[in-house]
């Protein structure tokens, strides 16, 4: 029973199936392929204004870029204690933007409080890092999901503050799919300046790309993509799952039904939960002796924390292990 | 008639079913799966000896990653005036390194002369940069083969001249093509210490990687790639095209036949042809009227210099073009 | 009466002397001078050991230097949460080191405490940035003094842990004197790799330099020290000042008189006091009318924190103005 | 007879006079000492317009900075192979802009010819460091000194390349000097954006400043000086240091002083001089057995090419030796 993370799932059929179909004749490089040239639009049609969209290999390069593209070397990126910025990235952030840091808040379930934003410092003299920019996870490391109402105030907060907004959106679909609302809603009208959107983790291959909601960061995302090693030559197999992971909403498909399994495992720990369970992730606490059980039942997961487990969904847990892993949860509660 | 990049392709049918064929079930993420675990092995056997290998997503990202794991950030490397790392990465080399700087040599066709890199200056002062590796590309950015004794020489000066040895690979599988060596000869044996090893333009999709054959470069490697966002968590992809690439040798079946291609190209241009013809690869030229008359004619291809054209041919390009290019190069000469 | 900082100060008069009978006829350059020549040897005999010097323009240089000596671009580094090195420097460390980040630790009185150093991430997953080096400030931020079997801890913990060791000597004369200890004790012997030794705040115009115990440090340091602007071409002028610093222990001398005012300034305070004195600096926490007072009054002085001010004495504090300021404050306690 | 460089002189006792007055009392930190605040006014008076000046250690920290708050870190700078920049700032500004790159340009005597500029690669593909900004010294590296005419061309040139202006001053004074125009004239009229402004090699001790014609250069300026470490606390030093450079045109004395030194020289040297004679330099040629001669007879100097010595003059060059050297060149011709 693999719970273990979203990201050891194979790619989606739906996806695969482009990928496959787009594998005829040539194609122009560097993205002046047909299907590359549909993205832009694509993306711009699911948040209703105009983006421009810039594909990468991977979610720590779309954050990374992304953050560069925001602030200067000597900033400073607020984020919360536990992002995948600061725990999982090994520094990307401070190496694409050239030496900025990134200073850390708390909030619960990893979420940033506005509060603890309003309370950091406001580096205005020459001594320190300049505060340039947020960065938040959506859904967060704790699968807890900002609600509409705090993305505009930590927006609100963010302007106030002279600092930009960067949205790490590895998990956005399943985001989107808990809020039930348009994805300009929870994005770049609440004030988000260039999303990092991912697409690997629900059902694609290496499908993750850096969103531009303000056009004048394009040039800084294009020349670091570029420099960074991540503009394909051939463009055209990024662009097709990003737009077979669009069409007809699958994303939001794939993450509702991911998001529902973990309903489902909620459900059966009860008590067990140790957070909010609102994306395709349940965070429970059954302590050193229940996460052995959990192993020794052929369990899979991440230790999150003492006692702690996380256990995510994909489109890919069948309903077979996902019966047993309930089953076993209810024996431990 | 497209003839503008090997680059163009789409994925050859045999990386593609492999691909196809690995997309089954969960596999551990970040190189834990069972291809990734198989590719230090595979590429050992190819090379003789026991190497590391890292996939990354381009050719960029691999020479800057390489070059990075070999020079100090105040470190110079000296390379080719038209290598692909000083023309067409965008100072990918300069971002990894933390800005060590590229030192220019001449030498014919695109390859560096030995002599050049002995007479360039030596850095000993404290007000220089350091002269740390020298870099080249094999194939050469003019399609040019460097022949054994040449890399030997080259490898031997860098030794004597304190410099670490790196090797551009995006064509090396049409280089060994044509030198029907065995790839030892042509790497480590003459002292290469990191390959950048490609097999993206001979058929994968995205399927590049860095070839440690100093096994001390390796934490900056691994390191290198995952901050830079090349670490994929679905690893399994790039893994699978690259085992597919070397099984069965179609690494170098797909190169001789592109190889083929162009050495029937280069005998219809005849006199046209203004380099050597030993990859995959022909530049002619035809002068402005002549280029006009091949674009009029729907053939498609880079600008290489004035009046002079470069011609790649591929694993995908059809007889049908070959034999409508060549009668049209006939009526050129 | 200006309890800022001791580095308000001008040049003490025996460094100045000096610096002005230095302005002889020519001198080589970039350390080629006689007074250049001396400092190793000089920083030697009062380390009891080889040592290698290198003069720099500021503290934030120093230290930047040396951390970047000690950690490759994926590293972190250990330091307290109140670091110069953290709050002070704008990101010079991330700068000079090409990204590596600081984590934060906490301490009583600003000293990393070697039991939060012991429970810290060991960062041995790839996903990580890389533990390199533990940075201490010798005086703290907030005017303690680690005790040589504090030092020795830390330094045993750093070498288990794999990280290397710098320390901030911003105010190291201030601490030895304090400790009574030989400079050699309270360094190297402890395990320190190497330390940022300031003049600046004790009696020098710009007086800071790197010293490495850690030989193998040398090129880097001389390296990052060129190209970060720091190579001065009248190297006899920095040179000069750090020989008369050390001349007959001026710089213990002055430290003394400077802790001795600081020992006065405590007394006369009281219970107000809210940090070892140890040093050259007194933090008082009398609230903000207490604070308004002494402003009334017109003493200058830092906000530490809430309530609290920090009070910094110098070879230039005059009796005048030590003894106005311990009258006031036994008022106020 | 040293005539090896300007920088291996003492200070000039005007300016050393101004250090030791300054030395009284307590002064701000940072900058907020009263000479540091009288510095943009004695600039702008000398440069006839509004300025914001900051000064650094060295020129290579000027260079450097200017030269980033000029370009991304994605940029390439046009300059002279030639220029101190390349040869003798070991990669400076490749560190300081996070990567940006030199791209090399001939010119005859050191200087960049605008045909040259005109010439150089576009940039306008994105695999290609983007062409950012054009980095002239003034006077050359050969002693040569643009006319106002080449300096506007120059600016012209880069305004219509989309290019900004850095001129590297370590010798402005003698430039200036031997045009005898405004300082005005021959900066910012002519384009120049930001310059690097050098009083070292002209009698001061560390005096060197970036001052931004282009004040929004000024935020990147001044964070990448404090975190570089190039912001002295003790600020008055090197502020008092150039208010005296400034004050009475002590600078252009200075410099008229050692250029007519120069023009002894070269009369003396006649046929022998391989450069213009512009500034405080003579280049001569006398081949390897002249040179030899010269060293025998006790003159240091540096060699600048095959056969060929530099020999500088300075405020400090004593008329004995003057004289000695040109009677050893006459007899040399």
């Amino acid at each position: 029973m693999n719970f273990r993370s979203d990201n050891t799932a194979a790619i989606a059929p739906q996806i695969l199936s482009a990928l496959n179909k787009a594998n005829t004749g040539r194609a122009a490089a560097y993205g002046g392929d047909a299907w590359t040239q549909l993205l832009d639009e694509a993306f711009s049609q699911v948040f209703e204004r105009a983006v421009r969209v810039f594909t990468v290999a991977t979610g720590t390069a779309a954050n990374a870029i992304a953050i560069a593209s925001l602030v200067p070397p000597w900033g400073a990126i607020y984020c919360h204690r536990e992002a995948h910025i600061e725990v999982d990235e090994a520094g990307a952030a401070g190496f694409f933007s050239g030496g900025a840091k990134l200073s850390l808040l708390d909030g619960a379930h990893a979420k940033v409080a506005p509060s603890a934003l309003r309370a950091a410092p406001t580096g205005l003299d020459i001594h320190a890092s300049k505060p340039a920019a947020l960065s938040i996870s959506q859904a967060s490391e704790r699968g807890a999901v900002y609600k509409l109402h705090e993305l505009e105030a930590l927006g609100t907060a963010a302007q106030e503050l002279g600092l930009k907004y960067h949205m790490d959106g590895a998990r956005l679909a399943n985001a989107i799919a808990h809020l039930g609302c348009a994805p300009a809603a929870a994005t770049w009208r609440a004030g988000v300046d260039v999303l990092s959107f991912g697409a690997t983790k629900n059902g694609a291959m290496a499908g993750e790309a850096v969103v531009a909601f303000d056009l004048d960061r394009v040039e800084a995302i294009e020349k670091q993509r570029k420099r960074s090693g991540h503009l394909l030559c051939k463009g055209r197999y990024p662009a097709v799952q990003l737009l077979a992971y669009l069409k007809g909403d699958l994303w939001l498909r794939l993450a509702a039904d991911a998001n529902a399994m973990a309903q489902e495992i909620a459900a059966a720990a009860g008590a067990l939960v140790s957070a909010p369970v609102e994306a395709n992730m349940v965070l429970i606490k059954p302590g050193a002796s229940g996460l052995q059980r959990l192993r020794d039942a052929g369990v899979s997961f991440y230790d999150w924390g003492p006692g702690e487990a996380r256990l995510v969904t994909s489109w890919q847990t069948s309903a077979v292990e996902l019966n047993a892993l309930c089953a076993l949860l209810r024996t431990l509660r």
